[in-house]
């Protein structure tokens, strides 16, 4: 296990608290990451429903999933045997069974089909038809939506966390500078997208790295105009700028980077766009400290770039950590305007002032911890744009 | 784009049949895998909500998403620009805005407020929020699920798909053989992943790898019981069995393989287990044709592995070609008792006769086609337990 049994039973503490305060009896929780949390379950078997089911007067949640994973959760997990509980084989992508079925069916058992239930009403892992299917099958409870609920308790990181999300970082770094130093001219965009990979997994000497939730995300030329397109077997030309968006992970724990190359001379405006995205971000990392709000951020970044006629739309960043894919953030603090949540002490986030314009764009970003007194990066990388190729050996 | 733009006419013909064969009007897409097959969209971008809307009455189908994807859709679809239409960033993740509303908004522009409606409810990125909100947004319309109707459409590829398919059988071969070579006694798990991985991506000379739906599945030792677990730091031991699940996959199409690996002297009862295992998945190419139905490959394995006294209580094998993750089967057809599809030439799945007792496990799997006549496997890799180490040197 990743953790000591201590450190979760304190999660479940901390997830009982906000459940009666919500007046929840069982909490059913479907996000991966959730389940990763409170009971330490880790596998690639989120593509068929699974659960895990906090009860108020239960000491350990129980988890329920296929029947092949259940020997998974048994050795993942610190859940005692009687809590697994799998579901047979009939009920997966089943036209005529659906596992909210068993699920409701369990809940009957356990006597919980008069109360009141939360559901993540907003996770990929939680269908329209699973709402549906468990609404039909316990009638008489009360259903609630839960959805970050236990996101929430996830905000704040313990100190073991942090070490898995510096462990991250390290291998972050790793992975960028092997993806920044083959990138050249003529070089296909799948190789440095293989290269990055490799060393994502491959870790360090020490140790290993996991599967970052997403994929390393490698728009060149005009396709740096968007950000979520990954690669091709193209060959980078002269000219091309490359933006490389990845993560490092360990233990399922993130410390996401993204860095701008420049194949070639760059054009006037990417690099008044690069200088200005980077002051932009200085600017923010000379600012962030505990007691100011999540948007604070935000205003000092538009008002730094707006002195340049630049301005950004979405969001400037969001809280990151322990994910599955599709999404390596948590969904619950928004760096943007109306975000008014206090920063703490070991709140992490991924600061991302990407600046996408019709024809290209700029990403330079961090994976922050907030300090007693201030804030510090994870990964330790410089932030301008990167030059590579033949205007160097002039 | 990935094929012609008379292919995807011919896909959204074919669309548009069963969505009038079942009286909807307006079929409102979020499986990734539709969006890309009936528009060419390709992104990492399904983290947040995105839809392709499909009208009867009109020729093209919208892509509606998040404003920074915008651009990824005009790059990668063959829809004009007007029907790509964007939601601005204050929809992303957040507690007042829900994209839904955004879309219900948008179908009351297009008057279609008070149509049939198809959802597919079950499906990873139409959460039960999603469902809520859009039925708030739009009480004049009347919901039906259409979960899959896009998925059947798909079910028999086209001969530029089996290229692809082909393509990534290339990839997964080169992989799996990569992942061999490396597991040894004292190697790290992470480090055979790492390999793998890299050799998914960089792909061929002739053509590159795109990123498989699903990571690795490496469980070995007691691990091998289960068959989800991916990966850790830790190192291989002498008389280790190891699983290795994998696929290649080439613009989103993949062949899954899987094989398991013996580090050392095999015990009496793996010898047994995989020869079982073999003879059955043997069994069942010798049967495949077109005419028979699914559930007849199903049993042929179990009256094969039933004279040695082994039961598998786990579906054998499902659909599969173009997805995105979690997933890279298609939640069709399933190779099990009660599946009556009948099998047809261009139809592809993955035949995956695993088998996990308490203690350990075995897989050999293969991508398989149905040809004119029979069948046959995308790659070309001996099935059996492949033995590694010292033994070999007795």
């Amino acid at each position: 296990m990743s953790f000591s049994i201590t450190e979760y039973k304190e999660r479940i503490r901390k997830t009982k608290e906000r459940m009666a305060e919500k007046g929840i009896e069982v909490l059913l929780l479907t996000d991966p990451a959730n389940l990763n949390y409170l009971s330490g379950y880790d596998g690639w078997s989120f593509y068929v429903h699974q659960m895990l089911v906090v009860m108020l007067d239960e000491e350990q949640p129980k988890w329920i999933g296929r029947g092949q994973d259940a020997n998974g959760a048994k050795v993942t997990t610190w859940l005692t045997d009687d809590n697994i509980i799998p579901y047979p084989d009939e009920y997966v992508q089943s036209d005529l069974k659906h596992p909210m079925d068993f699920v409701a069916d369990r809940l009957k058992e356990f006597g919980k089909d008069n109360c009141s239930i939360g559901v993540e009403m907003e996770n990929y892992y939680f269908t329209a038809k699973c709402y549906q299917q468990l609404t039909k099958g316990l009638p008489n409870a009360t259903f609630q939506d839960a959805t970050l609920l236990v996101n929430w308790v996830r905000l704040i990181k313990s100190d073991a966390e942090i070490e898995y999300m510096k462990r991250a970082a390290k291998i972050v770094e790793k992975a960028m500078q092997a993806g920044i130093d083959l990138i050249e001219e003529g070089v296909r965009e799948c190789d440095v997208a293989a290269k990055i990979f490799y060393n994502q997994i491959t870790g360090t000497e020490e140790f290993g790295g996991d599967y970052p939730s997403i994929v390393p995300l490698l728009p060149s030329g005009e396709k740096t105009s968007t950000p979520h397109l990954t690669w091709t077997d193209d060959r980078y030309k002269d000219g091309d700028a490359v933006i490389v968006e990845i993560a490092g992970c360990y233990k399922r724990y993130h410390s996401p980077l993204a860095r701008t190359v420049q194949i070639g001379r760059p054009t006037d405006e990417m690099k008044t766009l690069s200088s200005v995205a980077v002051e932009g971000i200085n600017a923010c990392l000379d600012m962030i400290r505990p007691g100011i709000a999540a948007e604070e951020i935000e205003e000092t970044w538009r008002k730094t770039i707006e002195k340049s006629g630049f301005v950004k739309e979405s969001r400037l960043g969001y809280s990151m950590g322990l994910n599955y894919p599709p999404d390596w953030g948590e969904h619950t603090m928004s760096i943007r305007k109306g975000d008014k949540t206090i920063l703490q002490p070991n709140m992490t986030f991924h600061l991302i002032p990407g600046l996408w314009l019709d024809k290209y764009g700029f990403e330079a970003s961090e994976s922050v911890r907030i300090t007693e007194t201030g804030c510090e990066t994870f990964a330790k990388l410089p932030r301008d744009l990167t030059l590579k190729g033949h205007q160097l050996l002039k």
